[in-house]
């Protein structure tokens, strides 16, 4: 299975390019796209984005990412194995919230020619060189053929949490299709420090003073903060849009304050 | 044959943890994917969408559809069976129109947690329930299985016609991509209560005298009414956007008029 | 293999419906799309984009393609062979780019309805007629039983540049999702024609005065002239967006001057 996460967009050709670039090696490739909805250029929308959606694939999987800014310069193409999947793409820092996760075991970079199309453009690799390389890769092609393996990748400085006695200052890092303003600051994180019974959130100009479970749980048009899926902490508002409502944007810091617990 | 329908949109990673999910249960599903453009939470526009496509797909298919304001709540999770197909969704009434048009021969309150995620979280029964689920149905589990069967489902009122002798007084239900307005009034209604051949059309300020069979049968930018391909009245421009020509929007009314038959 | 290049957009569910139909004739199809985001009723950027996709994909394919605003009315619907590909489409011109290239084999018009839907609409003959007669063309049907073989068919007149001895006069025909605005000078046309190593480029009131190889090559913000990956010559911002820089749009003219070699 071939997985592929871009910043390319539905209006262009581009992700068809990449499928039908897949599809002639290994005419029995499944393809599964995840987003390519990328906001461009993001590497940090991208790492957070396959760190949160990998896991729920098969085995094995092949995840081709592409948010490539440096396309055609001199950064590395490059193949990194962990036990649970497969990631092909380019040198920036894209996995970097994966190899936090979860130990490589290998990382190739890509030299060897004959894996990619005929003739490599400077400026779409996504078709040229990670497509083929994925396809030849769901073939059987073993991963040291692709090229030499190397120590050192690419690793993004991913803003963490602030952690302190009595407070936790977190940041908004994505803003989904509802408007929800998802944190980094992840419930594990409350629950380790005790803040998660007692605490009052501040984010926007707001006070919001307990995690709800779920989002009808309160008023339509209620602000509420629950843990989310992917247990990071999300600030929501029901059956609306917390981003247009409180006008909280990516980038955004929110601040988690540990209150008294009731006597 | 498993495909989706929802309001997540794409460009979160929703749609591929669901996607992931049913891989792992089910390696050889086959999902397509329907829209995921639905209003969020908006239970209507779902509940026609679904109506209009599911007859297109092959016997037995399997079609999860979540638009879900009320996940985590008390709201129940359940699967329908038709002679047609089978539909794993909440109980909200998304499938009313389904329900007017088929009979149910069963439904089953999904109740039995083997079939779901290991953790089912608060805010994504998509992912957590109704993925996994569908994938197990794929894979030959028997809908007893997966929990009690109940008589009675969640109806959504949806808004009918108002059919007099000499007029009919119908609502805008969808604009869809080209601003096309999509009315609830079907040409079988128009034909059995004989308007079909001498009507006049108010609509936004306009009057339209007669049904176009096809959008170029007028110049280009005239504002026309005609039968759509699910068999509704729709008003249109040829080339443009009926809905920001006359600005139209989704709730408005529309006035059938019945005219005397031409001498 | 079936591919999809519509101007159908993804929030409607005409998309599904012609999987639906293809599925339920060959419930082993394999469909990909390739876009749905052709600007409504834009032949010529359809023309452009399956022109540049096409060939990536395997022998043999056969191309659903529909942009058709003279769906209902007398235009033709036809299956056109080439060497390559076999098209099903609307006889609209909207392979003009790819018949340019390839030489047709042959092109029937689909008149036998029994590989249509029972029922044809006038408004819908990508559900109701393309997509079943590529479903049944995939399952081995011939060519020559779907209607009669024809000689003519309707070609664009697609914008060519104007080439003089010192001067290109090119034009933008595609702003993509990155924002890069794409030409319709080819870079062979500047290799054969000898601008290609000495030009100034002139569009949206800038001067540019060398291609560059990759967007990274110059600093971010930069404005800069490359050869895209299908052989065009693109003005880019890098890591920006060119159309909202430099607000280029489609139709705008694109001047190429041959300066003087350098001493």
């Amino acid at each position: 299975m071939i997985t592929l996460t871009t910043d390319f967009g539905l209006t262009d050709i581009y992700v068809g390019e990449m499928k039908g670039v897949i599809f002639q090696i290994n005419p029995h490739a499944r393809i599964v796209d995840i987003t390519h909805s990328i906001p461009p250029q993001d590497l940090f929308a991208a790492a957070f984005q396959i760190d949160a959606v990998y896991q729920y694939f098969p085995d094995r999987s092949i995840h081709i990412i592409v948010v490539d800014p440096g396309v055609g310069s001199q950064r590395r193409s490059i193949v990194c194995q962990t036990a649970k999947a497969t990631f092909v793409c380019p040198d920036n820092g894209i996995c970097t919230k994966i190899f936090e996760r979860e130990e490589l075991i290998r990382t190739i970079e890509i030299t060897n020619l004959d894996f990619c199309l005929p003739q490599v453009s400077h400026t779409f690799h996504g078709r040229d060189i990670f497509a083929p390389v994925a396809a030849h890769i769901s073939c059987g092609v073993s991963l040291t053929d692709l090229g030499p393996e190397i120590s050192n990748i690419t690793m993004l400085s991913i803003p963490q949490p602030e952690i302190a006695e009595d407070r936790i200052i977190g940041e908004i890092i994505w803003i989904d299709h509802f408007g929800n303003a998802i944190t980094n600051v992840l419930v594990e994180t409350l629950k380790s420090t005790s803040f998660y019974t007692n605490l009052t959130i501040q984010v926007a100009g707001m006070k919001i003073d307990r995690l709800s479970r779920f989002y009808n749980e309160s008023d339509i048009g209620s602000t509420l903060a629950l843990v989310n899926s992917s247990g990071n902490i999300e600030i929501a508002v029901n059956q609306g849009s917390a981003s247009s409502t409180l006008n909280i944007k990516t980038g955004e810091k929110i601040l988690f304050l540990k209150t008294p617990p009731p006597k």
